[in-house]
Formats: C-alpha cells, structure tokens, sequence
C-alpha cells in the first residue's frame, strides 16, 4: 500500500463544515431574495479570464496578489480577483444583448494571494450590486436603500458613512490642492485607523501647514455627526462650486427620508474609498455594535466601467457586502444560531426495524413539511444518539408496530422523543406535526 | 487614450446572461430545497488544493487537463476537476469533527481543459450528493429515490439504468476473465455509443470469441428491458456466487417497489461507469425524450473513499447530476421558460414623474408580493417600453397622482397597463394585487 497523503488544505483556504456553510448559504439566500425584490438580475462569469483583461487598470499590488499562469494552451490567465473588473468584460461583451439601467447582483469567490491573518483569506465570497446606464441620484437612492435593507434584514444595526468623492475634488481645487488628489485621498482614507494627528502630520508634508488644516475642517466637517441637512449647507458654504454635487446629495436625502431610513446614513467627508474608481457619491458602513472591524459594506458612483474595452462611457452605482467579514461579526456577536442541519427528526434503527415503515413515514410527514430521516445502520444506541445530536436534530421517532395492508401510515403507533429534554410520548404519526412544527 | 483591449472569455469558459444564470439558479435551488429535505447537509471546498491531493490517483488523461500551476508561494497547485477527491480530503482533514452516515450535498464549478466541444465545458457546475459511512441497502435506495425525485420535480421522465459491478466482476471470475476485468469493463461502458458488434470485436480480441460471447450475453441478459424480479433470478442462475450482491439489489428493489417509483428503474449490465472508483451498485439516467444526450445523473457505491489520506475505511455511495448537460436538454426540449427577470411591474417616468411617489408604491406593492421598479431616467417612452420587453416585465405602471399628505398610498391612482396585449385600465395602487398576482 502506498504512503498516505497528509490530508491539508492551502494556506487562506478554508473548508466549511456544515454548520459554517449552513451559516454562509442561509445569509447569501437572504440577501439574494432582496436583490431579486428589488428588480436585480443575476449574471454569471469565468473563474479565469485572460490576465490582460484582469489586470490591465490594475496596480502593482493587485497583480503581486493575483493567481496568475500560463494554461495547458500558453494563455496568460489569471483567477479573478473581484467581481466588478469581469462584470465590467461582461457588460463591453455583451452590450448589444443588454438594457439599460442594468440591475445586476453576483454573489461568488474571488482569489487574493494576500498574507493570510486578520480575517483575511485567499479565496473569499464577493457580494456585488450594480446599477449601470443611469446617472439619476435614483439608482444612488436604491444602491442605499438597498444597504440599509440588508443589514435590517438580518437585524445587524448599521451606520452607513457618505461622502462624494467629486465635492472632496472641487474643494481640492479651491484650495488649489487638485494636482495632489490622489495622495490626499489615500491619506485621509487611513483617517479611521490611524487617527487625524497622524493623517495631519502626512498632510502637512505633502501640502503644507496651511493646506492640510484646510483638508481636515473640511474631512471632519462632520465630526459631531449633525444632521444630513445642516452638513450639507455647510459643505456649500465652503465648496461653493460643487453646488450641483451637493444638490445631488440633496436629491438623494429626500428619497431616504421619504421612506424612513434616513437615521441610518452620516454624511462623512473622511469616507474616500481611496484609490478605487469612484468618482461621485461612495459610502462605507459600520456595524453599530462592532465598528472596528471595518466597513461591512462599501460602494459608491462610478463615471466609467467599460472604459478599457470600449468607447461607449457607462456609468453606474454599485456596492460589495463582504460577506466574510460580516459572517465573523456575527460570529463575535453570538447573532448566529448554530445550525447542524435541515433535519427535524430522526428515526432511530432498532434491531427489528421494518424500513419500508421508515420509508413511508418519511414520505408522511415530508409531505406535512417536517423533515425526517432514518439511521440506516442498526448500530449500538448510544451510537445513534452521538449522531443525532452532532447532526443537531432535536426530535427521536422509534417505530412500534409495521405498517401492514389493513393501517394507513399517519395512524402507525410511534414514540416521539424530545431529544433535548428527554421527554417521550407515545403518539401516532399524523400527530407528528403539532409536536414539532405547531405552526 | 490607451488601446481598447477587446472583451472576450477564454474558450471553454462561458458568461451567463440574467435568462441563462436564472435558469440554472432555479434548477440548483430546486435540486437544494430537495437535497435538505431528505437530510443532506452542504459543505464547501476550496476550489484550488495542493496538486498532490488532487492527483495522486488520477491517471494521465485526467491530468492533462487540470489546470495546474506554481503559485506565487512556489506551491505545486491545482484547480480542482471535479468534487469527489476534495470531499475524500475533507472527509479524512475533518473525520473526528463528523458523523456518520454524513448525507452531503455540494453544488459548485469545477475545471477541466477538455477539447471544447459538443456541450463539454472547462467550467462547469457538478452537482453531487453522497452518503458515506454506511454499507446499508438503505442508502443506495436513497440516493436512487432521490435521482427519481430530483427529475420528477422537473417534470422530466427518466429510466435510471442499475448494474452492479461486484456481480460483473463475480461473472468474469466465474468464466476466468477477472484479470482482465479493467479493460472488459471499459469496453462494455461503451456499448451504448459504438453498438454491440463493436464492443463484440474489442471482447474476441482481449479474451477470445467464447468469452466474449458469454460476456455479451451477460451484459445483455436485460435488453428486453423485462421486470426487474425477473432479470434478478436469470442474473442467480448465471452467476451463483454473486448471490449476496443479487439479494443486495432485491432489497434495494423492494423498498423502490414500496414507495411507488420501481417503474424509473431498469436492471442493466452493460451499465459499468468505465474506470471510475465504484465497487458496488453503479447506475445511469436517460432522459425518456432524449436519451441520445447520454446520462444526465451517474453514481454508484464506492468502498473506500478516503484510501489515499487515512487508513479507515470509509464506504459510500452517491450520485452527480450533470447540470449543464440537463440544461442543454431542458433548453432543446423546450422545457425552460425565459425568465429574464423577477420584476413584476415597472413604473414609467414620465415628465413629471414624483420619485417620492414611485417609491412608496414600489414599498406598498412588495409587502403584497409583487415586485415593482421605476425607471430613473426620463427617457423617450419607446426607450423606456424596449427595456421593459427586455427585461421580460408583463406590466406597466403610471402614476397619475403625486402622494400628498391627505391620501394613503393604496388608494392612489394608476394606470396599469398589460405590456403583452397593451390593454389598460385606472385603478387603485391597492388594486394592483389582483390583477398582477391574484393568487
């Protein structure tokens, strides 16, 4: 017999047993019942795409991270590294066969080389929803709405942070400032985690004493995190020339306070995405209970999609829940119920069990929406238990007579064991259902 | 302006559009709700594992087309093929944290770089259901009653065609040919494609015009398609010493019999699944209108899954529908309604559309089930009818009133409009329910 192969996984890969997947999928089929409801289409990509597609707009670091090789034919290819470059492909691809807006989500793994730590992982899930072909502060509107919907969904209080990179740009330019844009936004990007005395020092060094008080008056205009209205006058007190900007901001406010979820945005001029491809409004969002680890939801406007494969400019809105992240919040936070399995009773396999009476049992009450199964192994007792319990079911069925021509099944005499509490009963098998799913 | 890099996939590798993707959701969510309700939990995999775990029992055709590289750790990695070798390392990683029986289902892509051709793919969705650690008939009746469900529930008519390899390799022991039993097996498995005079002429030149004779006759004893009773009792007359593997299948038999669907299944010996890792009980599934595509759903009972990482054995059986085969089908059979979205109404902007107006009724309607969306642009009404076709929306809406502090949203008035026979009638918001979705 040959050497066994030391079973292992990859570093920052990761099996999910079944309670974590469990977790993961009843999460994923929450949020993708509310894209549906909210008139988003699902759209389906590679894996693999050409590296010249993939990394083409990207910067160094994305491709030290990237998963890239030659294939068996000589292609230069690479795993995707987000979901928003190939949707991008997809939609220069695709554009004669599509409408406009387009109202997409895409829920699937990406791949990063990164140092796995910190909750960080090579392959991970994306959750993206775009909205592309509109430039109406609507489609800004439904992208929020649509955030604040999500987190309520799954009864996770959030704060979602809201900036506008083009006002940050127009006030950059009134100081004169505009030439340094990227350095500033990325500098203030850090503003969370490092702190605003050492996003001032960085400031100052590169565009002196003067100019990075100005920046930070105008980062942390909201620092008292006052109402949206009063922000917004006097952001156009000092940014005058980005009127039409702060009116769109306006625009937006109303429709969130018309259907009464305001209370959930901030405007935060801190909030850059920094180097990202955002060029209008862009928002973070923070769990109340659990601020520090991050944003769990991050998005904003885009002027320019496709611009690497065709001429046509599209803009679009659009967000990422990072669903890993999220899933070790609610970890933290004791907010998920451990779930084992979709089984709600298991018949147990005594030394005479009749199978096809199991059989039809099942068949019984799967019709009644309780879902039962059957030990097929007539192993010791305390061996069934052990399993039953490790696969989390709570209700035991012994059979106590098989079926036979003259008895319907629902009036087979069992004996149904509360496995929690030990408690048992004799009952019949139509009786079943108000034991264990009253409703 | 840079060059435009042209947008494309790699061959093999496809994008689903909204009409694709929704299709194949559906099917996977339909397969899913059923996998749970007959007890199978989800796990999930990396898609990318060590080489060695992945292809230390392949033989060379399979590692021809693995997708295999260094990545930039310098690690010897590969994607994986399929999803049975990463569930035997996961089994063996996570042994003492499981349990058995372990009815797992797992519904993901896998890669291969095949010739792409004829509906074969370098990605492509597996879908496979297993139950392991247990050696009861049991288990090999509930996979088998779940492939005949599974289809069911899809309203397609399948014959599952049943062999049994232990009572295959018993008859070539009994007339001397076990050593040889590997190639004899991989020319009966394509008995279906070449004809039997082909396979006739392969078997005459390994093992001689007797042998060959006799191998046909047994690989043939069911091309009547004759009761399943019956083909059991000339298999015991043929081939005495498989009598246990006989009584296994008239178990297994009894219990199809009992719950209704024996007429799915057809006793077939020329069924061997060539060379793959199966010892027991081995089936395929034909479309009744479309058997010519091959079979859309294969497995068997294997006895030991996880020989290469652990010394325990593990025994299992299970099954793995070709999803994307299945599809090409349903789509040739006219089987697959065009779903292009789940949006049931869309509200038209007009010119003096009142966004605060859409939404609320947008809000109203979804509590009553029905999903609405607005269009956000004030578009040219021809343009905005396109995207609605396009979308696959039946109905329209116009709103004829703002909201105003007097009136409920329900009570405001609309024109709804049948996109599909243009008709259109004024009424209530509240009144959309019934002529929507009246049920």
């Amino acid at each position: 017999m040959s050497e066994l192969i030391s079973p292992k996984t990859l570093k920052g890969f990761r099996d999910f047993l079944p309670n974590a997947e469990i977790s993961r999928a009843s999460l994923m089929e929450k949020f993708v019942k509310m894209f549906r409801e909210s008139g988003f289409v699902p759209i389906d990509t590679p894996c693999l795409e050409y590296s010249e597609i993939l990394l083409r707009k990207s910067n160094g670091e994305t491709e030290k991270q990237v998963f890239r090789f030659n294939d068996n034919g000589g292609r230069d290819v690479s795993l995707r590294f987000d979901l928003t470059v190939p949707f991008a492909r997809f939609i220069a691809e695709h554009y004669s066969e599509l409408y406009f807006p387009f109202k997409r989500y895409h829920v699937a793994k990406v791949w990063r080389g990164e140092k796995p730590q910190g909750g960080r992982f090579r392959e991970f899930v994306q959750c993206d929803f775009d909205i592309v072909g509109s430039a109406s502060f609507c489609t800004d509107f439904e992208i929020l709405s649509l955030i604040a919907r999500l987190f309520s969904s799954i009864n996770c209080p959030v704060k979602i942070h809201l900036s506008h990179r083009g006002i940050f740009n127009a006030f950059l330019s009134s100081i004169s400032c505009a030439d340094k844009s990227e350095s500033i936004l990325q500098e203030v990007d850090k503003i969370k985690k490092v702190g605003k005395d050492e996003v001032r020092r960085a400031l100052q060094e590169s565009v002196g004493e003067d100019n990075a008080e100005k920046i930070l008056e105008f980062v942390l205009i909201n620092e008292m995190e006052k109402p949206f209205k009063d922000v917004l006058s006097s952001l156009l007190n000092l940014v005058p020339s980005a009127k039409e900007k702060i009116d769109f901001l306006q625009e937006i406010y109303t429709l969130l306070e018309s259907e009464g979820i305001a209370d959930f945005f901030l405007l935060d001029m801190s909030i850059t995405r920094g180097l990202d491809y955002y060029t209008g409004v862009v928002y973070e969002t923070f769990l109340l209970e659990m601020p520090e680890i991050g944003s769990v939801c991050s998005g904003g406007r885009y002027d320019n999609l496709t611009g690497l494969y065709m001429k046509e400019k599209l803009e679009g809105v659009g967000a990422s829940v990072g669903l890993d992240r999220l899933m070790a919040a609610l970890i933290a936070l004791n907010r998920q119920r451990a779930v084992h399995s979709f089984t709600d009773a298991i018949i147990f396999a005594s030394e005479d069990i009749d199978y096809k009476t199991a059989y039809k049992i099942i068949s019984f009450l799967k019709e009644m929406g309780i879902i039962v199964e059957v030990l097929p192994d007539k192993k010791k007792m305390v061996k069934q238990y052990e399993m039953a319990e490790k696969k989390g079911i709570t209700w035991g069925i012994y059979i106590k007579e098989p079926i036979n021509d003259g008895k319907r099944v629902g009036d087979l005499r069992i004996v149904l064991k509360n496995l929690e509490n030990r408690k048992e009963e004799e009952i019949m098998v139509r009786e079943c259902k108000e034991k264990i799913k009253p409703f």
